[in-house]
C-alpha cells in the first residue's frame, strides 16, 4: 500500500459498485465506489466519496455503473483435450449401452487416444473455444489438469499447452498433474506398475520442467484405491507439491479424509462424503470443491452434504469440471446457478465459491479471490442490478469486461 | 424456385455443411454443400458438386467449414418484462418462506407492478440483454407473450414492445396475448369478471391494433380452470386467432385435450399430461412444447411423458420459457441440453424441437424451421464437428453468425 501523502496510481476505476467478497462481509457491497491499481495490485478501494484528497491516476476508467467483483476463478477443469465425445452422448440417448460404446473404443480412453495423437498446436486449437467461453464470463484464473495422456510424453504435452494458455491469454493458469486419472490400456491389470511410473518417472520429470503446481488423482472404485492414491500423495509430498483429489464422487472411499491427512488444498465432487470426511477436511482447512455440472450431466441424485459442510465451516468452492465425458460445461456462471438450484447454495455462497474459496482451492488465497489492498487487480465487471443476479440467471452472460493484473482485457 | 437455365441468385453460401432438418431425414446432413438465396428465400441447396453449371450470385459467402442449420426458433417466451426477481431467488435460498415473499409483494405480481410502471422505452431496455443472448445463439424467430400487464394498457404496451423488437432486430417475432396469465390484485375473488375483460375488451382492442398473433392462458389450480380457459379460447375462435396453452405443468387439468379441441397450435409444459391428452394432441396435430428450464428451476421431478408423445407421433418442440419467476433462462442451446440430459430426448429431437417443430408451434411450418427451397433464408452457422454437438455442450456458444432473410446478421 502506498502510504505517501499524494497517492500515485497506474489506473483508477470509477462509477462502479464493488462486491469485495472479503471474508466475513457477505458480498462486501460498496455502492458508488472507486478502486485503484498500482503495479498490477489493488492500491486503494472504497466509496468514491472517500477518495484521498490528493491522488493522481495515469488512466481513469468509467465503469458505467457496473458491479465490479474479483475475477472469477475456475478451480477444477480438464479443459485441455482433443477429440469430441458428443457422438457417445448421442449414441447413449439413442439407446446404445455403455458397454457397447466402450467396446468400440469410447469413453475416457477415446479422449486419451485423441489427445495422444494431437500435436501441441492441435491441442491448443481444440481447447481455444472452451477457454474463450470462460474468458468471456470474467474468469481470470483457471486450473487445468493433465490426465488424458497417461504417458509421460502426452502428460507433458498437455501441461505445456496449459502453461502456454497462461502466457497467451490474460489468464492465470495453475497446472495439476493428474497422471492417476485412469489406467491406460497398455497397463491393464497392472495398476501398481502404472502408479510406479506416475510417481517415480512422470512426476519428477514434469517437475523438472516446471510443469506441475499440484498433484491430483481419481480415487474411486473405477479409478484408484485409497491405498494407491496415498502412494501418489507420498510422491507429491516428497517433492513438496500440494495435493488435491477427485473424492467421494460415486462412493465413499475415504478420499477426503486421506486428502486432509496430507493437508490437501481441496477434495472435489464429494457427493458421498461422510461425517468423518467432513470433520477431517474442517480440521485441515481443505476446501470442498463442488462440481454441479457433473452431478447434472450424470443425473446423480445423491446431494453432497451441504449442511454438514456449512456446519463444520469447510470452505465451499464451485467449478465447471469442464471435461468431455461427465461435464462438457464451459460456463462457471451456470455452475453457480446449478449450485444454487440443485444443491441449494445461496447466491452468496456460489459467488464466494467461484472467487475467494476457489482461490483457496488453488493455494492462491493471498493473491486473488477478493478485492483487498495488496491483492492482484483481477476484476470482472457486470451489467447487473445486484451481485445475486450472477447466480440467478440461467445461460446469460452479463460480463462487460474483465481486468487482469490491472489491464483491461477487452476494450 | 427459379427454374430458368441460368440461375441468378442474390447470395450463395459455400464451404458449409448443411443440416436441413427436413421431415423424415434425420439431420438431413449434406457435407460440403452450397445454399443459395433469392428474394430472402432459399432458391437452391445441395452438395456443392451438384451446383448448376450456370449460375450467378451477387454475393458469395465463405461459410468457413461451419455447419449451417435453420435459424433457431424460441417458441415460448415471456422475455419482455420489467423488474428483477433475483432478490426472491436469494431470499428463498436463505430460508425465507414463499408466503413471506408473497406477503411482501413478491411473486408474479411484483413483475406486473414493475411492468405497469415501466415506460415502453424502459421495457425495451430491460428486455435487450435477454434478446441479445438469444440473438447471439442463432435465434431468428422468437415468440413473445404478454401477461405481466393484466390491464389493457400494459398488455398493449408489452405487445407493442414485442412488435418493436421484430422491427429493430433481425428477428421474426410472433406475439401471443396472455391476458389470462394470472388474476390481477384488483380483481381478487372476481376471476370471471376479469376474464370478461380479457375476452370482451382487451382481446378485441389488441386485435384492432394488430398486436396479437395467438392467444394463450395459464390453465392450472393456481391459474384459471379449464372452463375459464375455454371462454378465452372461444373468444379467440370468434376472432379467428389460433390458441395455445400453459397446460398440465403442475397438475392434470385436461388443458391439452381442451387445446386440441380448439385445434390449438401447441400445449406447453405437459409434465402431468395424461394418455387421453396425448391422444387428443396427436389427433389435432397440436405441438407439445417442452420447457426444461422451468422443470429444472422448480426442481420438478415428474417428467413429461416423452415415450407416450413419441409413440403417438406428437411433434415435440423445446423452448426457454424465459421468464423471471420460473425460468430465468436465455439460452435455447441450454434448453436443448436440458431436454436431452433431463428428459432423455435425443440430440436430433432437441434440434428438431428448436427448429422445425418450434416453427410448427407458431404456425410457421410453411415458412421456416427447415432448409428447403421456398422457405425463408434464416440460418445459423456453427463452429462444430457435427449437429449433435449443439445439444451436447453445456453453456458454450459455437454460433459464428446468423442469417436472417438472406442477410448476414453479423460480419
Ligand atoms: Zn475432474
Ligand atoms: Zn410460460
Amino acid at each position: 500500500m502506498n502510504t505517501s501523502a499524494a497517492e500515485t496510481w497506474d489506473s483508477l476505476w470509477l462509477n462502479v459498485h464493488l462486491a469485495t467478497m472479503q471474508r466475513g462481509q457477505g458480498y462486501g457491497e460498496i455502492h458508488d465506489a472507486a478502486i485503484a491499481v498500482k503495479d498490477g495490485v489493488i492500491a486503494w478501494l472504497g466509496p468514491r466519496s472517500e477518495l484521498p484528497q490528493a491522488y493522481t491516476a495515469k488512466v481513469q476508467h468509467d465503469g458505467k455503473v457496473c458491479w465490479l467483483t474479483p475475477g472469477l476463478v475456475d478451480c477444477h477443469t480438464h479443459i485441455v483435450y482433443a477429440g469430441n465425445r458428443s457422438d457417445e452422448f448421442e449414441a447413449r440417448l439413442n439407446g446404445v449401452a455403455y458397454e457397447e460404446i466402450a467396446r468400440k473404443g469410447g469413453g475416457i480412453l477415446s479422449t486419451v487416444r485423441a489427445t495422444r495423437n494431437a500435436s501441441e498446436e492441435e491441442l491448443m486449437l481444440a481447447s481455444l473455444p472452451r477457454i474463450n467461453n470462460l474468458l468471456r464470463e470474467g474468469v481470470t484464473t483457471l486450473e487445468i489438469k493433465s490426465g488424458y495422456g497417461l504417458d509421460l510424453q502426452t502428460e507433458a504435452k498437455m501441461l505445456r499447452v496449459a502453461r502456454q494458455i497462461g502466457r497467451d491469454f490474460p489468464l492465470r493458469v495453475k497446472t495439476t498433474f493428474l497422471g492417476a486419472h485412469a489406467l491406460p490400456a497398455e497397463y491393464a491389470g497392472r495398476a501398481d506398475d502404472y502408479l510406479g511410473l506416475v510417481c517415480e518417472q512422470m512426476l519428477p520429470a514434469l517437475l523438472a520442467d516446471g510443469l506441475v503446481d499440484a498433484v491430483d488423482a481419481f480415487c474411486e472404485k473405477i479409478g484408484f484405491s485409497a491405498a494407491q492414491t496415498e502412494k501418489v500423495f507420498q510422491a507429491a509430498q516428497r517433492h513438496g507439491i500440494p495435493v488435491k483429489l477427485h473424492a467421494e464422487q460415486l462412493s465413499d472411499q475415504g478420499g477426503a479424509a486421506l486428502t486432509a491427512r496430507y493437508q490437501g488444498l481441496s477434495a472435489d465432487h464429494l457427493e458421498y462424503l461422510s461425517e468423518q470426511g467432513i470433520a477431517a477436511m474442517a480440521a485441515s482447512g481443505t476446501v470442498a470443491v463442488l462440481l454441479p455440472g457433473a452431478y447434472y450431466f450424470l443425473r446423480e441424485t445423491k446431494l453432497p452434504p451441504i449442511a454438514g459442510l456449512r456446519a463444520a465451516g469447510v470452505p465451499i468452492a464451485i467449478s465447471t469440471d469442464c471435461n468431455p465425458g461427465t461435464s462438457p460445461m464451459t460456463s462457471l456462471l451456470l455452475a453457480m446457478n446449478m449450485a444454487c438450484t440443485m444443491f441449494r447454495l445461496t447466491p452468496l455462497e456460489a459467488l464466494t465459491g467461484a472467487t475467494r474459496h476457489a482461490a483457496q482451492a488453488l493455494g492462491l488465497q493471498d493473491q486473488i479471490g477478493s478485492l483487498e489492498i495488496g491483492k492482484r487487480a483481477d476484476f470482472a465487471l457486470w451489467a447487473i442490478d445486484r451481485p445475486g443476479d450472477l447466480a440467478y440467471a440461467i445461460g446469460g452472460n452479463p460480463c462487460q469486461t474483465a481486468v487482469f493484473g490491472g489491464q483491461p482485457r477487452y476494450v
